[in-house]
């Protein structure tokens, strides 16, 4: 992780633009990134979506989508000084204790 | 990153949730937190948004959200079979072809 | 329409809330609920998101947001000088070009 | 509004596309085009952004954007049967209440 957080910090520095990365921005581009990931399953039935990665040009179209959310992603952790890996462990190790295993067993309601 | 995608993994199969974890539910749950990240950040100043991790609330929801986000964009690149790292790298390396240092420098307009 | 653009505007200017609503924070607050909305349909089936409304619970939530989402659109359009209904008329009549009825019924492929 | 309802459903059904206007898919089609009105202003100063109707290229993008975002707003009311103008007026008489204009003058903080 850190060698990605690495290389995007220097992409953006080679090029000027820390002065565009501000975390409001950077929160910008990456809801703007979510939504072109979103449009490209938007009409797909459930199956159809299922197999979207068995169709060459829908999976390109999406690896590009996910990549771009991941560099924003990245980006604005760096921006602010997040981990990005430890911001996940941490959430998820909060979320087992909202959501135990024996309550919540094939439940998708929200608590 | 394979650490992290095998917990979260673990993490859905514990709870029965593989049901629930379909291509484009997890797009949609992805969108749904970033939307959450967007609202932390919509009212502030760019001055203020700058400053927001000193502010221990704050900071501490900030980290919450992207690491939601970092969950979901693991669990979604599991369940494509996308490698997160290397559709970040590959799509990095396309950009910075189209945005060649020497004629983008200090310019934000799309190409 | 104009009525409720007064009544949103209305409602900004007793709260002295101008000063927050610029173009990029209505931008993302109305980025913000529609993550809301999302949230709302994420873990349904198709079956399940299309008898949302007959869950009085559901029902009223998916009302809220919907209210949440039209209020920001009102209040942006109204911010940026933009009639609603006329931006959406002339949309459509440009993308009714783009997709003649001919020759795309029944498919869901963009141009 | 009942009469942009009424030409947005017109449109839908002369493509046979009411297939794929299911609440789920056009709760996704609104977080596609509002983000792509994010990526609009994302790296836009405030300043920039205040003065986005001034640029015509950039004002007939907005427009083309708001109107979009317009349009599957209205379908997807009318497709889950919730009036817009009445779901907005309703919500703004709940926040009215939320926010009493002489406990929240000029401040932003969420209730």
């Amino acid at each position: 992780m850190d060698d990605l957080t690495a290389q995007v910090r220097e992409f953006a520095e080679e090029r000027d633009w820390q002065q565009f990365h501000t975390p409001k921005n950077l929160v910008m581009a990456l809801a703007g990134e979510v939504g072109e990931l979103v449009a490209e399953f938007q009409w797909l039935t459930p199956e159809q979506a299922n197999a979207v990665m068995g169709d060459p040009e829908a999976e390109a179209r999406v690896r590009a989508e996910v990549g771009d959310i991941m560099i924003y992603l990245t980006r604005l952790a760096d921006v602010l000084g997040i981990d990005l890996r430890e911001a996940a462990v941490t959430k998820l190790a909060e979320v087992a204790i909202r959501y135990p295993v024996d309550e919540v067993r094939g439940s998708a309601t929200k608590r």
